[in-house]
Parts: C-alpha cells; sequence; structure tokens
C-alpha cells in the first residue's frame, strides 16, 4: 500500500509485515525530503518509525490512547493518522504543529512541548478510565533522556502504586537531545547489555504464542513475572518502582515489537517495554550525530546533508556570543563554572565543555536539580554559570527563587531562547521570564542590545556579587570579540535622541533597540530611544528624567505584558505620583501559536511596523 | 555532661556512647517542654536525636559538613552547636529559625525550608570540594518523603555518575509529613525487611574494625560492594543509582551508628547510610501519631498532648472550609476528585479520603506531576480538586502554565497558606501566587473573604470550564455550610460604601475585606471598600466605575507587590487611558521573616492600622 493510500491507523493493521517494511522505508524518504524543505525534528521521527507503526498496529487509536512524551517525535504518528497532505506546512502559522495537537486530530490525546508529562498524563487517563468503567489501554512513549526527569520519576512513584493497566514504552536511543548522562544511564546500559534475556524471552514469547494455552499464559505476564521473579524481569530500575519489565527489543524489527506490544496490551498492571532505537535511523549524516545537531533543524540539503540556513559573514548566535565569551572569561576566573541542564548542543557550550571538561557539568533533563546545584556551588565560592533556555526554566522557578534569590547567591543565568521563538510554538516561547523573575528579589535581570553588550553584561555578572540573569533571544548579530570589556553600571539603562523635536520616547530592549533607532533615522522621524538593558532593578533616575521631558512613552515589549516591563515602569511611576501617559505594545493574555518570527510578531503586533504605526500618531500630533 | 554545658560538637566527641545516651534522654525532654511553649516541629526531631549526635560524633563540623534536607528537623543539632539557650525565641521574630539559617552558625552552611533539596546541594559543595583540593566529608540527612521528590531522584542521577565522597543519610521514618505513598516505598520497605544483611552487615564490620587489616578492608567499601555485587549491596533502588548502600541500621542505636558512619566517612563515592528511625520517639502521643499531627504543632500541654490553640466555636479553619466543601459537592458530582501532594492532614482532606478513597490521590511530595496528573483528569472528562500549598506549588509553575493554562482545562487549585504563615517563615510565605498566576492565559484566580464567598468560590469553579484558582491563608473564620451554593459571576467584585462621604476607596482581598469595614464603621471614617474577589479577570465595569468617583484609590494587598493585583490595575487604568491616584500598601521587593503572623504584619507596614493611617490622611484632607 502507498504511504499516499494510507487513510488512517486501520490501514496498516491491514498490512504484512514485510509490506510494513515497506512502508517504513517509504516513510523515512518522506520525512527525510520533507523536513528538509520545512525544518522540523529529524532524527528522533526516523528512530521511530517501527515502533508507531507497530504502535498502531497493536493498539487502536483513538480508542487506545498514544501519549508521545514531549511530541516531537509524533511526526510518523501524524502522518498515518490523516496529516500527510500537510506537512509542508509543518511548523508553519497555522500549518501542522511540531508537536501532538489535540485540535489536529482525535489522535492526538495530550498535548506537550516540555519533557516527561506523559507519564502523569498516561496516568491520569487510566485513572479517569477505570472510574469511567471503560476498557482502553492507554500507552506512553517516553525517551531515555525524559525519563531520568524528575518529573518522570515522580510519575512512575505513583503508577507503580496504583498498579493500573499502562504500557510504558521506553523508547532507549541512549541520547536526547544530547548525550545522556547520569546514574540512570549507567541503569538503563546494564538493562540494554542484557542480551540473554531478550532472546530468552522473545523465544519464550514465540513458543507461548503459537499454543492456546500460552496465549493464555503470555495474558498474565504477572504470572511469568513472579516465575522469573529475582531472576530477570525485576532485575531492572523499573522493578524498584514496582513495574513490570520487558526487553530489551529491537525497536526497528517490526516483527518483534508487535509481538511483545501485544504481549503488553494485555498484561495486566503497568509494564515498561524497553525498546532500542537508533535516532536518525536510515540517514546516515543524522545516525552518525553525536552532538544533536540533528535533533532540530532547518532546511537542509538531503543529498548533501549541508544546512541551508545561511549565517552573515562576522555574525553569530546570541549563544555562541555567551559562550565564547565565557570561556574566555573562565580562563581568567578560575572560579566560573558551566552548568547546563542537557543543552551542550544548543547552548553552543560544547568548546567550554572541551576546554575545562573539570568546570562543565551536564545535569541531564533536570532543570529543577540544575539551579540548586548552581546555588550551592555559588554558595561553596564558585560562580556558576547556568544556561537554560527561557522556557524550560519555568520548571525551576521554585529553586530560583528559594535556592538562589533568597540566599542572594551569585548565580549566573544564561536564559536561552527568550521571547518569541517562532516555529516551535506556544510551549517553547520564552515569553513569560521578565514577569517571572522581576518578582524575586535581590535578583538582577538584563538583556543586552548587541553583541558587546552582552559581553559587558557577562561581565558584569561575573564581577558582582547577586543572582545575575542576562536573557538573550534565538537568532545571529554581528559578534565582535573585545580585547577588554568594562563592565556596565547595575540597573543602567542608555538613551539616545533621533532628530530635534522627538514626538515621544521608545523605552524598548535587545535588538530591538538599534532596529528603531535605524528605522526613526531612515524615516526621518525624530525620537528618543532607550535602551532597557536591565529589567530590574530600573534606571530610576533615567525614568524621573523622562517624566520630567513630558513626552509620551510607547513601551515596546516582545513578550508578554503582564507584570512584565511596562507593569514595573507604571508600579514606579505610580509610587512617586508622576503621572505619564503610556502606550504599551507587547503580548497580550494568551498563548502564542507557532509561525515564522516574522509572522508571529506580526499577527500579534509587536513588529517594528506595528510600533511605528503608534509613533506615527504621536508624530503627526507634534 | 549536662546538656547546657555543651559548648560545641566537640563536647560531643568527648562522651562515651553510655554518655551520649543519657545526653539524649536529655534532649528529648528539652525539645518537648520546649516546643510545648513555642511550638514548631516535634516529631521529626525526636526521631532524629541520636543521629544527630551520631553524626555530631563522626563528622566534624564546621570543616565536615551536614546539610538537613528541609531543615525543620534541625534543632538538635541547632542545640548542640551553641544555640540551646535561643530555643525560647524558636520560630518568633528576630529568634532562632525552625530552620538552618546561614547567618544563625558556621555549622549551618545550606538552607532550605521546601523538600528535597539536600541532594543538589551536597553535590555542589563536593564539586567545590575537589575544584579546591580540600579535604573533609559532605552529609546530607534525606528523609524517605523528600527522597521520593523529583529533583531528589535528578539529583541521586547525577551524584551517581559524578561520584564524589558524599554520604546520604537516609532518615527512613516511613512518614513524612503524612504517610508515605507510591512504589518508591515499597521498595524502601523492601530495604527495611532485609534484616539478614543487617545483622551480616553490622557484625562484619564489627569483626573488621577490631583489627588494623579490617579497618583498611571498611575503608575500601567499594571492594566489598565488588565481593558482595549482585547478592545484598547493589540490590537496592540505591544500586541502581550507582550508590553503595549500608543498612538498614537501627537510627536509635547510637554505637551502632557511629560504627556505621565512620565506615561511611572514609567511604570512596558516594554511600548511602539507610538509618531506620521513629518520629516522635520517647514522646507516646508522637510516636502513635499515624497522621502527621505532630508534625508541626502550635503550644500543647506537654502532659496531655492537647493543643493550646484554641479555635472559637462554630470557626473552622479555611481549609476545613474548602475540604469539608468539596466533599459535599463531590456527593453531588461524581467528576470531582482530590488531589494532594503529601498534605491530607494540612490540607484537612482526611475526610474526602474516607469517604471517596477511589476519588482521592496523595502523589507524594510531587508538585510537578500532581499538577499534570490533574490536567490529564480533566482533559478526560473528570473535576480534579487540587489542593497545594502556596509557596509549594511554585514547584509547579511550569506544569500549571503549560499543562493546565496552555490547554485550558478545568483544574481546581486549592492554594492553601497562601499570604504570609507567620512562623515558618521566608520559605513557607505564600506571597507571590498572585503575581505569578496572573501571567497565565486562561486561568482564573480568586479568593473568598468569608467562609460563605469560599463555598460560594468552590461551587463557581466546578461549575465553568476553564483553571480556576482559589487561594486562601491560615487561620480559622466563622464558618456556617450553605445549603444551597449559589455560584458566582466570575470576576465580580462587591463594594461596599461605609458612612456618607468617602474619603477614599480601598480596595482589598481575603478576610481584610470585612476588618477594613468593621474598623472604619467603629471609627467613624466614611470610605467605599471594595472586594476584589478575583485577581483574575478584574472586574473591570466596577473599576470604570471607581475611577468615574473621582476619589483616590488605596489597593491594600497583603502580598508581594511587584506584579500583583495593584500592578494588574494599574495596567487596566493606563490601558484605558484613565488617571487615578492610588496608594499601594503591600510587601516590598524582599523576603519577609519569620515570626507571629501580627507582628510580620506590623513589621511590613501591611496590618490594618498601618492602612488606617494612610486612610487618615485622606479623612483629614477631605
Amino acid at each position: 500500500m502507498n504511504l499516499y493510500d494510507i487513510k488512517g491507523p486501520a490501514d496498516i493493521r491491514q498490512m504484512s509485515v514485510s509490506q510494513l517494511n515497506e512502508l517504513a522505508a517509504d516513510i523515512r524518504s518522506f520525512l527525510i525530503e520533507s523536513i528538509a524543505k520545512t525544518g522540523g525534528h529529524l532524527s528522533s521521527n526516523l528512530g521511530v518509525v517501527e515502533l508507531t507503526l507497530a504502535l498502531h498496529y497493536v493498539f487502536h487509536s483513538p480508542s487506545d490512547k498514544l501519549i508521545f512524551d514531549v511530541g516531537h517525535q509524533s511526526y510518523v504518528h501524524k502522518m498515518i493518522t490523516g496529516r500527510l497532505n500537510d506537512f509542508s506546512t509543518l511548523r508553519q502559522y497555522h500549518g501542522l504543529s511540531g508537536f501532538q495537537k489535540r485540535r489536529e486530530s482525535e489522535h492526538d490525546v495530550w498535548e506537550a512541548g516540555h519533557s516527561s508529562t506523559s507519564l502523569s498524563a498516561a496516568l491520569g487517563i487510566t485513572i479517569a478510565r477505570d472510574l469511567h468503567h471503560e476498557n482502553y489501554q492507554v500507552a506512553a512513549i517516553i525517551g531515555d533522556g525524559a525519563l531520568s526527569s524528575g518529573m518522570a520519576m515522580e510519575a512512575l512513584n505513583q503508577i507503580g502504586s496504583e498498579n493500573r493497566d499502562m504500557v510504558i514504552i521506553f523508547n532507549d536511543n541512549h541520547m536526547s537531545i544530547s548525550q545522556n548522562v547520569g546514574a540512570m544511564d549507567e541503569a538503563f546500559t546494564r538493562l540494554r547489555a542484557s542480551k540473554p534475556y531478550n532472546t530468552f524471552k522473545s523465544d519464550l514469547s514465540d513458543v507461548l504464542s503459537q499454543s492456546k494455552a500460552g496465549t493464555q499464559i503470555l495474558q498474565g505476564m504477572r504470572n511469568i513475572k513472579n516465575t522469573l521473579k529475582d531472576n530477570v524481569v525485576d532485575n531492572s530500575i523499573f522493578g524498584e518502582f514496582n513495574l513490570d519489565y520487558i526487553g530489551p527489543v529491537d525497536g526497528h524489527d517490526l516483527k518483534l515489537m508487535i509481538k511483545v506490544l501485544q504481549i503488553a496490551k494485555r498484561h495486566k498492571g503497568p509494564i515498561v517495554v524497553h525498546v532500542i532505537t537508533k535516532k536518525g535511523k536510515g540517514y546516515p549524516f543524522a545516525e552518525q550525530d553525536q552532538e544533536g545537531k540533528w535533533h532540530g533543524v532547518s532546511q537542509f540539503d538531503p543529498k548533501t546533508g549541508q544546512s541551508l540556513a545561511k549565517i552573515p559573514k562576522h555574525h553569530a548566535s546570541w549563544s555562541e556570543i555567551i559562550a565564547e565569551s565565557l570561556t574566555t572569561m573562565a580562563k581568567q576566573d578560575e572560579r566560573i563554572l558551566a552548568l547546563t541542564p542537557a543543552m551542550i548542543s544548543g547552548s553552543k557550550l560544547g568548546k567550554f565543555f572541551a576546554t575545562f571538561p573539570d568546570r562543565a557539568f551536564d545535569c541531564g533533563i533536570a532543570e529543577e536539580h540544575s539551579v540548586t546545584l548552581a546555588a550551592s556551588l555559588a554558595l561553596s565560592g564558585m560562580r556558576p554559570f547556568l544556561s537554560i533556555y527561557s522556557s524550560f526554566m519555568q520548571r525551576a522557578y521554585d529553586q530560583i527563587q528559594q535556592d538562589v534569590a533568597r540566599m542572594d547567591l551569585p548565580v549566573v543565568f544564561g536564559i536561552d531562547r527568550c521571547g518569541l521563538v517562532g516555529e516551535d510554538g506556544p510551549t517553547h516561547h520564552g515569553v513569560f521570564d521578565i514577569a517571572m523573575l522581576r518578582t524575586m528579589p535581590n535578583l538582577i535581570l538584563s538583556q543586552p542590545k548587541d553583541a558587546q553588550e552582552a559581553q559587558q553584561l557577562l561581565k558584569t555578572a561575573f564581577t558582582q556579587d547577586h543572582p545575575f540573569a542576562i536573557r538573550y533571544p534565538r537568532g545571529s548579530v554581528p559578534f565582535q570579540r573585545m580585547d577588554s570589556i568594562e563592565p556596565i553600571a547595575i540597573g543602567s539603562w542608555t538613551m539616545m535622541q533621533v532628530g530635534e523635536h522627538p514626538a515621544c520616547i521608545v523605552i524598548t530592549y535587545g535588538s530591538d533597540v538599534d532596529k528603531v533607532i535605524a528605522k526613526a533615522e531612515a524615516n526621518g522621524i525624530s525620537l528618543i530611544v532607550v535602551n532597557a538593558r536591565f529589567f530590574k532593578p530600573l534606571d530610576e533616575t533615567m525614568l524621573e528624567k523622562l517624566a520630567s521631558l513630558h513626552l509620551d512613552i510607547i513601551v515596546y515589549e516582545t513578550d508578554i505584558l503582564a507584570g512584565g516591563l511596562s507593569s514595573a515602569i507604571l508600579e514606579f511611576y505610580n509610587d512617586r505620583d508622576i503621572i505619564i501617559c503610556m502606550h504599551r505594545i507587547g503580548l497580550g493574555d494568551h498563548f502564542v501559536e507557532h509561525g515564522s518570527l516574522p509572522q508571529l510578531r506580526k499577527v500579534e503586533h509587536i513588529d517594528i511596523n506595528s510600533l511605528f504605526q503608534v509613533i506615527k500618531e504621536y508624530d503627526n500630533a507634534s
């Protein structure tokens, strides 16, 4: 059956194993060609082609529920649940989401984007099922990286004690975004190596499934567990959580997987199916990737594997600028350490890790622990730099507040991917962190307008004694390494006047500062442009000066308005009984969809043109 | 040696085991008598008397570092590190903290209050130690409840792979605040039951420590581990995390514990010492407590065990009012479930759990998982009510935002212990949740002014389809169960005028609403008092009406000002070009200390008298 003829999962169940294997090959070709054009998550989807087919062969979605952890590996699932023709719109505005999305299909029962929620989600569905006296299976598909995150273990803890029918597919590719770390990974390695059991087990099921009596035995895996108790089945980390375990099985062997999943589907109580897959399977460039370069990709040439994304000469991404400067500063200051929750590649920390292996720590997908670890290092005389994506940092709200801010410790946070991120959409936009962090006493929050200021803010962070956060977005800007870097006075803003008779004041931050200046100059519009490079503390002297100009103030934010920069400024003026007229531009009270960054900015009316529409009103009035 | 003669841990090390046992008895008497007068954490401290003495006997604080998880069980540690005479000031303003506090003593190297940070903290200190080429030991003391929390497991994962010298004291009392739950607890039970190993192990160390050669063998526990591999030492959940394990040992047997801790201290790499203690040990009332009533206590009569706290007739705590109403509503609506992260007793959910055992879920100390579980239940047609303390809810910022608010699911949050909580201090004050939650799209946030409104808001929450949070503080108020409960229009405030010629408008919330009215009436002050029972959405109609009165507005908040209610009101008026004069009363940009609630309110200028000082200025001016 041709890939394009598949209308739904029922079609999969009509196919033979050899037909399914042919289909798997077609799916791989499609994935590579399609993602080469749109960008997206390639490696993880190439890794789960057979697994997804086997899941849909055995479980009858939508009555059975499939929950993909994070959801970026659900492309194959989408293709065979009626969304193949939408792949040209993948991750584009109003196009197919890069994650599971309930409004897209009845086959998407859960939505995520952040790691390790699938087990809690699956448990909730099984509880509701049992309370409703319904009869279906629930399968969560979770990777080895995601499984080592705290909340996944919290869920395992309750799943093991609730003891409801549930299948946990442990998709073990020995790699999440980057190489996995930690003791659990070693436990998984021990399981992976347990070949004799694997063979024994699949042989056993082969034999048993050939007779009716054998099938009955298979239906009661718990009995098998009891028979084998303390020999193989319980001898896993999952056994410690009271979970039955089958595996490891080859995640690219469709026949074997279908057999094992059939056993798991009939199993009473929660069972872990350990599936070994290869990330990037079938695409040599991705298969050989050890750093996670092929995890999420922009457009590329499928033949050469070369990225089609062009970074202009002498430009570097914000992550690179920060990581590069950090490495330089760490050479002069032995106290500087780098920490990351599983984002070495995304945060461009590879060079730091190579240069200072003893001073670099990959904490795994463990934002909470990583922040408290940083607090403890700071308390012990070190100067930890923790690189963390804005939206994932939300996982560590409490640790930042309680362990870092409350003890007033000099942890430096590099908040990467702040603001709208574009195609990854609502789960990844880093637009809440200003409102979130500015309520925390002792903490300093900043954002550079350019590469020079980025270097200066990083220097500033290491030359003071309080929690210090520097946020920076996706994308690249011109970069030149500074020979000598002067710190910036904490809480100081800068202002620049364009033209002779400014119509109003624009307070903004990040790379928009220079863009606003450039556009005003180009259009002959007179403005005062303020670089609010500190969200906390505010530049109170400048705010008073600005008020004395008796001009209207536009606060141009590219993050959530509620509780953000303009909110802080309103509080300041109010508490000093200063009356000002303020126009606020920023994101309203809703989650922003996925799409290209320019398009999202336009749709949300936070692009430069929207700003200048507002400015023009003042310009005309003056 | 008399308890009062102990000047520091060095004195402990001069004592014989029998002297230490006498000291332990003295300490217990002191704890009971002292806490009976001041209130505080009783059971957990009675449980660790011998353990703490053994720790200080073996580890040389402050050069060796002792980190008590949470820290409420550090009273004995405080008593023998020079703070005995301060116990009459325990938990009082400017008195001894109920947790470890760095400024109190060089023996307190870490501060906490929230669970499960000690392992991350200990790892950070060992990393810093090794980078500084220093030579001391680090011991974290963590309970079985705290160990099942996600971030503890994240830390174990990295500790097992970093493999640095560190001692993890697993203080296993089979009970944290309430009875423990979950599969890990079953794993711990299996360990607890491993008596033969226990005997064998302690016999082994007994024999070995008697000779020099034996001592050398003991020094290399890793070797012993290798010898015993796959027999006993690795056969624990800790083995899965690559951690060596000794135990279980009787946590009230000082001699045995000193021996085992001496082995652990010399051990290379991380080692878990499994210590079985009895919470409340030596005080029968506390020993027999299964519900956690003796975990944290107010003043009591040590002879009878009767609490001296008096709840007035027909009064009930906010927790009771909500839990009672929830139980009533759940009788009429089968979709209603109750969830709690280990707070059945504190949240007064005991009756619900007894009435609806199939619809009640204790998730353990696992705030993150509990929220995502609730999201999944809501998505599956249920109406979960999650009771969660305000300051602990911070652990689940991301899950509330991503899994509940983003998917717009009807989870009802009962945010207990909001506002200042008093004696527990800065780690427990629930003053950040308004600012935290109001940035989350789709979420409704409310607070009742009295028991009637509490019932109505709960009813409202279950008759609508969005995330709905109801916050309520410690303390009790008059309570009468309503026969028929009408829901409240979402986002509606109420106002009341006192007197004929109001001098100003006071916008406030919670039980302060009626207190302000009563005081104004008693003092003949004319006011408009607004009950802002919804923080989100705001009552925009009423805000416009209030502005049209052209009176100054005082927003009287009892939470953090930054990003809070007044901030939201300022945003509203600004965005509608309405000029108002607002005076904001609330908490400034700092963490609030511990002390009695009335005293803290006074010190922070958020008591009713401070409000009326401000009101008087308007009253005189009018």
